[in-house]
């Protein structure tokens, strides 16, 4: 794996860098906006995530003498490109929400200004990174959600779409709320929490499972949870455990932390075993389940009684099994002549694929009295929101839906990471990322956070931004 | 991101690892089957792809000081075992299916033999290589298959899984078949033909259509392809095309390679699209399509008459979103006293889940006559299937069901990589890889190949594995 990323960009990246090069349009400036039209899994909201990596990235731009010999050979590049790119100096804007944030469909997550060629060379590393992470994120607060308040450790790193996947992955899952996970790079390099005792081959290992176990109890005595699934649960693992437990740590002063199973039905396992465990004394012995677990299979048996502390959850978090991607998207919203702004749109048939033009700004509107959000309103990038006075939102399709919002307070969602290329952003630690989102999080009406249609968020335009799209549509139109 | 991924582990292969070390067990010798139960998809087969980057991580395999110091701040680690991680060499013997090779559930595609406890601390990364990149060299071949000799390039970088999400994923999808990627880093680390030419904001930046055409034209006359769907494909994008080619490029002596949308009706555009590039004298000019397709959708636009000539893949190739979980899964299968091996068997509530015992061998028999595959048979590891007489498979749970196979010829897939830690396998080119997987695939029945229902190809054991198995079964079940 190569450490330095800046040549993972579409091949048209480069094509249309050089054409804008060759055509005498290497100073002219456009702004891009990075977002997405559609919540995974039909959800009320997503979590922008992957900004700290997209910032390595950003920082680390630069084209090696291999990179511009490829470049060379391919024969459709100018000299004077490949030099350019050979002194490559990033120097756009950017704007982004801060990692960890609530964000709806529509609205920019990430904002690059700068140079035309410089914005359009990185569209594939902002998508790929704030998608991924997003993704990930947003998929493991619905299932920390489902298991309310009982930890979730992720277990994924096996069946992660490569080691970026599996690392960056786990970074996402903890942001979204997830308490740890069993993948052990991540605590060396974010401090993840990473935890584990054994798999089924260290129970096989042994002669018998009651050796197994009793070997693993004599070696880590103090927080010791045995797997107890690898012959059956009722008849030998738990039975197995629950001896280990009497003989081996009782009279070593230490107590059993926890079983796991890794198989079979959880509800009516985990209630037996709560039985058993308590009916020997262990009501402090804690019941931990995996095995293909989501937000759907948790919520459905804690509904039905299941007994179970925490959780570990592996491929359907780390692939997001039932929405594996983060639709996002980076379009041109507007290039300058000189000080002048153009808004660009681009159109479809499909009319929700209709972009939103211009340099743009997002706003964050609070009740005062509860602090939770009353609707996002994206604007013209300089224009103020003045929450001292009422302010009017209305639906940008339907604008006679309107409504008067007061005693709000407005904040501004994109803050600027980068001026001019250079980093002006100082990232938050994992842990402060991991505790805003669930702050902004706990700031959203839980009718947003429903799993299956939620309440609609509101995110309306600015009239002045709604009047620049219109006059565009209709330029178009003709 | 980390060259090293050695701490890519979970957590729990040090604690046993580190409980193998200190229960005087660092000697034992064990081996462990990759394997997997349930091709994605419910294809009929799967492809064995990631053994270059199993490889890579395997020779790279140490610990550093960083490394050492993380684990021993977590108090559960002797120093002894600590000392052996730092001066770790890795010293198993690899057996891996050569990359490519078609492959079907329950048979070992990677047998790591060697020190339990070194066994045991590569799970992660046997499992992470080798499930992703095959879960997207099957995806990928699946489309290749739909696209029926049409080129089909991989453009999924931007929705990937995190930069190896990309990258290995775009070398899985050339072996599966694809013809090369957007990747450009792909074709610089392996030489996987990158292409591109422009987005809609190449489009979107000029003062119209025609100007953003005409540029791209004169900047890349040769193979010059035009992205037509930013305005409306059949008014203004595909006019403009052919005005550019008439007006351009012909009396530069070129002419237009393709025209490409990523939006509308695929069908009923390409159709259209045709039709009047042929009035116009544009036979040659190539209709390439992408947006969301998979192999279904390009399955059902063919059959519909969509007049396409390549395709461009997304999203749905590089996550494999219909199915983004490839389940392989690392089992112990044996472990050995002195030279007595000793088969183990990991039971389950769910038979399907029970493991097969014992130190493996995968034949695959072919039909002299057609050279077609017949079936693959499991064997002892050292045990030898004689072409040159009839042989009878049985299926290994209804073992009535029996066939007397003759004039076949038998080829062992497992081949061996690592010979106690030093590599023995001298990797093939990545398009020898390619060559090899298409030319197995051809030698699969068509019924194996469908995409729904597929025949269900034998896998079966030899009389000597079954046994084993059973009497293991037998034991377990008292």
């Amino acid at each position: 794996m190569e450490n330095n990323l800046t040549m993972l960009a579409d091949f048209y990246e480069f094509t249309m860098a050089n054409g804008y090069y060759e055509n005498g349009m290497a100073d002219k400036t456009a702004c891009f906006d990075m977002f997405f039209r559609k919540v995974p899994d039909d959800g009320g909201f997503a979590i922008a995530t992957g900004l700290e990596q997209l910032v390595d990235y950003l920082v680390s731009l630069s084209f090696s003498d291999n990179d511009i010999a490829y470049l060379k050979s391919r024969n459709m590049f100018s000299d004077s490109f490949l030099e350019y790119l050979r002194n490559f100096k990033f120097c756009c804007d950017v704007y982004a929400m801060r990692e960890g944030t609530p964000c709806f469909p529509g609205e920019p997550i990430i904002i690059i200004k700068g140079p035309l060629m410089q914005a359009q060379l990185i569209e594939t590393m902002v998508l790929l990174n704030i998608n991924h992470q997003s993704l990930i994120a947003t998929k493991a607060n619905r299932i920390v959600r489902a298991a309310a308040g009982r930890p979730v450790m992720e277990f994924g790193s096996r069946r992660a779409h490569g080691s970026a996947g599996a690392i960056e992955g786990s970074r996402a899952a903890y942001i979204g709320g997830c308490s740890g996970s069993a993948c052990t790079i991540s605590d060396v390099l974010y401090q993840i929490p990473a935890l584990g005792t054994m798999a089924h081959s260290w129970v096989q290992t042994f002669e018998d499972e009651y050796t197994a176990f009793a070997t693993y109890a004599k070696t880590y005595p103090h927080g010791c949870t045995l797997l107890i699934d690898t012959y059956n649960v009722l008849k030998s693992g738990l039975p197995n455990a629950i001896r280990v437990h009497k003989e081996i740590l009782e009279p070593m002063g230490c107590r059993l932390a926890g079983v796991r199973i890794d198989s079979g039905d959880i509800t009516y396992l985990t209630k037996k075993m709560r039985q058993v465990l308590d009916a020997a004394d262990m009501e402090d012995c804690k019941i931990v389940v995996s095995n293909s677990l989501d937000e759907y299979i948790i919520r459905d048996t804690l509904m039905q009684g299941a007994q179970i502390d925490s959780f570990g959850v592996g491929e359907r978090l780390i692939t997001s099994r039932s929405e594996p991607v983060f639709g996002g998207v980076y379009k041109l919203a507007a290039v300058w002549n000189g000080d002048k702004m153009e808004p660009k749109i681009k159109l479809s048939e499909n009319v929700e694929k209709i972009t939103i033009p211009a340099f743009k700004q997002v706003y964050r509107l609070y009740e005062r009295k509860t602090d939770k959000a009353i609707a996002d309103v994206i604007t013209l990038h300089d224009e103020e929101i003045d929450d001292t006075k009422p302010y009017e939102i209305f639906d940008p399709e339907h604008t006679w839906k309107r409504k008067l919002i007061q005693d709000f307070k407005a904040e501004k969602l994109l803050i600027k990471v980068f001026d001019k290329g250079k980093l002006v952003y100082n990232p938050p630690t994992l842990s402060a990322v991991r505790a805003h989102c669930s702050c902004e999080i706990d700031r959203l009406w839980d009718e947003v956070k429903r799993f299956e249609n939620p309440h609609k968020y509101f995110v309306d335009l600015s009239r002045s931004l709604w009047t620049v799209r219109a006059s565009l549509l209709e330029k178009y139109s003709q």
